[in-house]
C-alpha cells in the first residue's frame, strides 16, 4: 500500500506493507489530518520512525464480524490493559503503551492502519468524514473538562488561535462559562466570534491584561508560559496544552506566592468530541485549510507547517 | 523598644519606635521564630525594609478589651478586607495586604507588634511558646491539605528535610496516607522516623527511585523541581512548596504528556495548625537548634544560615 513514511531523516509516499490484522482491526483510511505533533515528529521529536499521522476517520476493513463495515474514528493510545495504570482506568499513561503514528505503532497516512479493536468507536452517520477527522484533536479538547471543574461563572483566558486554541475555546465555551481567546490571526479569531466566542488580539490583550479563572496556553511557544501565569488570578488554574520542544528559564516563584494550579493536558476522551460533532455544539470544518492526496502527502505536510495554516487533510481512499 | 531591623544593607539591633494600636492589636513579643524568607529578605527578596519576622507568639498588650492579656499567635497576611479578593475569601491573596515582616509591615524580632484583631488566634494553655511559635509554618504545611484531597491510600513523596520540609511530612502523616521522605541529613529523617514516617536519603532515592500519587518540593533548590516531576506519577499531583530565586531551565512537556497538576502551596490555616500542636498529632520542639535573646538577634540570624541548621528561635521577653 502506499503511505507517508518518516525514515529519521525524510518524509516519503512510499510503498509498505499492508498491516496485519492479528489482534486488530484494518481501517481502510479516508480521511486523515496533519497535526502539529507530526511536523515536531520529522524534527526528531520522540525518535519515531514509520508511518506518520494519528488522526483520522475509515472503514473496518477486517476484524471482528461487529465491526467490519463500520465507519470509525480511533483512540490512538495503544495500551496493554494489563498494568497498574491500565487497572485503575489510566490506559492513556500506560508505559507499555504504542502511540499510533507517534511511538512504535505506523500511523494513518496511509491506505490502511491496524488499531486495537477497543481503541475504535463508531462515528454516527450525521458527522462528515470532514468533521469526524476532527474527532482526536477535539477529544484533546475534551480532556480540560475532565481535569478541571469550570464552573459557568469562571472567566476563562485560552491563549492560541491555532487548530488547537480555536478548538479548545469552543469546547470551553460549552459550559457557558465567558471565555476570551488571546491571539495574533483577526482572520482566525474570526471563526470564534461567527460562535459568540470574545477574542482579543495579544497586542491589545497586553496593554490591559485581566487575569482568568482558568487560563489555558495553547500557543506552543517558549515565552508562552510566563505570559499565562501573570494572566492566572490568585489560587487560579492554567492549563497546558502544548508540548514546547526547549526548556526557557522559567521563575516558579509566582505559582507558590499565587498559589496557581498548573495542570498538564494531552489526549482526552472520544465519546464527548463525537458528541459534540454530532449535536453541532462545535464548529470544526471552517478550521480546514487544504487538502491533498495521499500521493501528496509531501507536500500536505509542507503546507501544514508554513505560519498561520489551520488544518491541513489528507485525502487517504484514492 | 529594641527590634532586629532590615535596613536594606544590614539587620542589626537597634533602638525603633513602639507600634501604635491605632486599628490594630499591639502584642508583646514573648518568642519569635527565624524562617528561610527571613534570611532571603536580608538577600535582598521583596526589597524589604522595616522589623524582620513573621513566627511569633506573645500576649495582647493593648487593643479590643476581649483579646487584652490573651497569648495569641497572629496570620501575617494582613488584608484590606474590601478587594474582591477578600469578598471572595482570598484575604491570604489580596492584592492591598501587607505582610508581617516580608512588606509593608514591621515584624516580630521585637519588644512589640502590631497587628490586625482579625488576624489573632488564642493559643490553648496546653500549648507551650516553644511549640506556638510554630504556628505559622505549620499552617503553611497545612494549606496542602486545604488544596489536594489525599487519601489513606496515596503515597506520598516529601522532598527536603529541611525546616518545612519535616513539618509537611508530619502534616500528611496524619492523613494515614503513605509518606517518604527523601533528605541529604540522616539525623534530620530520624526525627521523622522516630514518629512512624518512613525515610530515605537522597542518594538511594535515586538508585531506587518510586513515583508517588503526591510529591511535594521543599528542598527550595533549583534542581528540585525537574526531579519532583519525575518522582510524580502519570496524572498525580506536584505540590510547590518552596521559592527559589532565580529562574532555572526548565522543560514542561513532561507534564504535559503524564498530565501532572502542580500546585503552588504558600500560607495556610492557623486553625488545625493550632488543633495538631493541642493534640500533639505533630512534634515540632526537637526541631528547636538553637536559641538567642533579642540582643543577639543578629547572631540569630547568622546561626539559621548555617547549612543544616534547623529552627532557631530569638527570645523577644528580654
Amino acid at each position: 500500500m502506499q503511505a507517508l513514511y518518516w525514515n529519521g531523516k525524510q518524509a516519503r509516499v512510499t510503498e509498505r506493507p499492508d498491516p496485519e490484522a492479528s489482534e486488530r482491526a484494518v481501517v481502510r483510511v479516508s480521511l486523515a489530518g496533519v497535526c502539529a505533533t507530526d511536523l515536531e515528529i520529522t524534527r526528531g521529536y520522540m525518535d519515531y520512525r514509520g508511518v506518520l499521522g494519528h488522526e483520522f476517520v475509515g472503514h473496518v476493513e477486517s476484524g471482528p464480524e461487529d465491526w467490519r463495515g463500520a465507519r470509525v474514528v480511533a483512540e490512538i493510545n495503544n495500551a496493554c490493559l494489563k498494568c497498574d495504570s491500565c487497572l485503575r482506568g489510566l490506559e492513556r499513561h500506560c508505559p507499555n503503551r504504542s502511540v499510533t503514528g507517534i511511538l512504535n505503532a505506523n500511523g494513518a497516512f496511509a491506505e490502511r492502519i491496524a488499531v486495537p479493536v477497543e481503541n475504535l468507536h463508531r462515528v454516527p452517520d450525521s458527522i462528515s468524514n470532514e468533521a469526524a477527522v476532527f474527532t482526536e484533536p477535539l477529544a484533546a479538547a475534551f480532556e480540560i473538562l475532565e481535569q478541571v471543574d469550570i464552573q459557568p461563572d469562571d472567566y476563562c483566558v485560552v491563549f492560541g488561535d491555532g487548530r488547537l486554541g480555536l478548538l479548545i475555546s469552543q469546547v470551553l465555551h460549552t459550559t457557558g462559562a465567558h471565555v476570551t481567546t488571546i491571539g495574533k490571526h483577526s482572520e482566525k479569531l474570526a471563526l470564534l466570534e461567527a460562535r459568540g466566542i470574545e477574542t482579543q488580539l495579544l497586542s491589545n490583550w497586553e496593554a490591559s491584561p485581566r487575569q482568568g479563572d482558568v487560563v489555558v496556553e495553547a500557543t506552543g511557544s517558549a515565552s508562552g508560559f510566563a505570559r499565562a501565569v501573570s494572566a492566572t488570578r490568585p489560587r487560579g488554574t492554567l492549563v497546558l496544552k502544548s508540548t514546547v520542544a526547549d526548556s526557557p528559564p522559567i521563575d516558579l516563584a509566582p505559582l507558590v506566592i499565587n498559589e496557581i494550579t498548573v495542570v498538564g493536558s494531552r489526549c482526552g476522551p472520544f465519546a464527548p468530541a463525537l458528541d459534540a460533532l454530532a449535536r453541532e455544539t462545535v464548529s470544526v470544518e471552517p478550521l480546514i485549510a487544504a487538502r491533498y492526496a495521499l500521493a501528496e502527502g509531501e507536500q500536505a505536510l509542507a503546507k501544514a507547517g508554513e505560519t498561520g495554516v489551520l488544518k491541513v487533510l489528507i485525502d487517504c481512499s484514492g
